[in-house]
């Protein structure tokens, strides 16, 4: 298939396979709904003349459900095969993007083995790396919906308590071990009842698409505050997202069968289709590549996610964003998804721009981008989520 | 003082110096803002003539800060004390109330040195009932806010997966363990900006008011699940708040030191004026009292909570729920704020209506209220927190 459309040239990553959604103002204009294609964006309230795409949000859109989703899909295919409409089309660089969802609710999974063991045996080293629940269920929190903010957000130093293993009490001041977490999230378009539950092989009806995700992680703040009731302060002080959620359907052709999970998981978590994706991951840091973690090693997929994430009767909103937690890989010098990982709690720096480097510095900027299969033959893009770290308010 | 106002006798819990706020829809009518007198609710949209009270919350008066709080109550107690007019007073009989506020981000503490202990006992036997950071911050994790639900919902029993320490593997199924969590609800107003903070001291100038919270426990379910990162299915599938909001103004009297800190917070934790509360809880279960959880032994304060979770830049927003955690008094027997506590984990059993039981059943109802010391020398009341169990989905 050619790629046609104004910026899209043959093997884009954001050709008529990607489609990717977001929410975008030109020059002067409100926020409104827009799909990227190429290094454009097409306005979909002028090529589709609708008022859900008027909106600051996707959120009453991805309420219309899957059906409408194809259908806006299908539409927006045929009218751009055709060439898009005078007026519907703005170049990348002339318009502001922003949060593409209002986020209702926001958990974050654990669903990485090696994340989760590398973690465990960093913060619990005289335990054993992965607990007793790990491989029976996907273990998750609650997260701040609140400090979800779009990619290009800086991210102001968080302050809080620390306190190092060797010392008597806790100290208060900037985090000293600021860290990224690379994930992809899932947001949820149709949600369900208060007592009812999203079963396990219902995935593609209720979720809409997908965004990169970098949890960013004062790990100090974090290490001293966790138990027993979790990560807070740690983790709320922002959670960056892509502007540009792909979906569902631009995902088929990376659809691949999970790694393997022994023991067998019970049965609201066994789904008869394969939701691993093919997505892989690439961090920067200051521009040089640091890290490729490979979303198909995850151990549960985001389909067993969402059916244990309402199994106990909670409901799902329109917005929900439930993210992987950090993808590594089995290499976690190169397909960790944090630094913490990267630089072993620290104690083996990595070579960043010629600098032996620990965890974030003041003014040091992570990006991470993704790409997947495409059914075009070629690869999709998720495009980036990038942050510059600002120094602590005082 | 006299009270005037119809249904408001001369020492009702609900008089001038109380005047809770609520939503509420008369017979045929759309949800509005109103206050409650007595047993009637006064339609503030009627009595203010002002749309910030025709809405479906009470987000939009919130949110137009503590000098508007302030003149609106002077308002409504001058029109009030002249009686209300025709047309503005519906008696609480003959309206539906509904959840008070559109709840943005909901976070439950866990502020009680006596149910912390208790439970850390009960979890873990084999450790210090304490975390060792425990007296250092106020431990604190994010629940649903999408599953906060207001008082009378039906709270269906939830599923999950649950191990008892000696069974090898887990089971799926309705929980065997359902409990309570008697707690105090503090709704956010005036939120704060990302990378700011809301200090101790500015507690009264960010908080509206206070309801009374009923967290929902599946014990079971919560013991497997929450290492290392806390509950999450435990908790998420319901959460019930009263649907009267006390505005902190009604809350004066009732202000009271804390019992005291020993180590000393750390300087951003430490005010300058009391936000202890004298607030005494009564549980009921099937009608029966069995404890009377006094808020007062709280170690931590509302204004150290909202501090600590500001303090790393995470910004609040209008809506943001943080509820105090499990009130439990010294004696568990009988100020216990869960039936674990009461019932300590199940091993002994409690009288209820001439019964011996130990958790929930299908059938049960539980209803928490609460009384404080108000401006008149009276007591002002909180209304109450209901719910009724229902049997799991199949």
């Amino acid at each position: 298939m050619e790629l046609v459309g104004p910026g899209a040239g043959p093997m884009t990553p954001f050709g008529l396979d990607n489609l990717p959604y977001g929410v975008f103002s030109p020059a002067g204009g409100a926020p409104r709904v827009g799909v990227r294609l190429g290094d454009d964006v097409v306005d979909l309230s002028v090529l589709l003349d609708d008022p859900v795409f008027a909106a600051p949000s996707l959120n009453a859109f991805m309420a219309q459900g899957r059906d409408r989703w194809t259908r806006v899909r299908e539409q927006i295919t045929d009218l751009l095969a055709g060439g898009p409409p005078e007026g519907a089309v703005h170049p990348l660089g002339e318009v502001r993007l922003h949060l593409p969802v209002e986020v209702a609710d926001y958990v974050d999974f654990y669903a990485s083995e090696h994340h989760a063991s590398n973690l465990g045996r960093l913060f619990r080293p005289d335990a054993a790396p992965l607990m007793p629940n790990w491989k029976h269920l996907p273990v998750g929190y609650h997260g701040r919906a609140g400090t979800v903010v779009v990619s290009g957000t800086d991210i102001v130093r968080p302050c809080g308590q620390r306190k190092a293993p060797d010392e008597a009490a806790p100290t208060y001041g900037p985090s000293r071990r600021l860290d990224i977490e690379a994930e992809l999230g899932f947001v949820v378009g149709v949600g369900s009842a208060l007592g009812g539950r999203i079963g396990v092989d219902d995935f593609a009806d209720h979720v809409f698409g997908a965004v990169l995700v970098n949890d960013w992680s004062a790990r100090d703040v974090q290490a001293w505050e966790y138990v027993p009731l979790g990560p807070h302060l740690g983790k709320s002080f922002a959670t960056s997202v892509s502007p540009w959620v792909v979906p569902l359907a631009a995902l088929e052709a990376a659809r691949v069968p999970l790694p393997g999970q022994d023991p067998e998981p019970l049965p609201y978590l066994r789904g008869s289709e394969d939701w691993g994706l093919d997505v892989e991951l690439v961090v920067e840091w200051n521009g040089e590549e640091v890290s490729r973690p490979p979303y198909r090693d995850m151990y549960w997929s985001p389909a067993q996610m969402l059916a244990h994430m309402t199994v106990n009767g909670a409901s799902a909103r329109t917005g929900d964003l439930f993210a992987s937690g950090t993808i590594s890989g089995a290499d976690r010098r190169r397909q960790g998804g944090a630094f913490i990982e990267l630089t072993w709690g620290g104690r083996e720096p990595i070579p960043v721009k010629g600098e032996e480097r620990t965890f974030l510095e003041d003014g040091d900027e992570v990006t991470i981008t993704a790409t997947a299969p495409g059914a075009d033959g070629g690869r999709i893009g998720f495009g980036e989520v990038t942050g510059t770290i600002r120094p602590a308010t005082p």
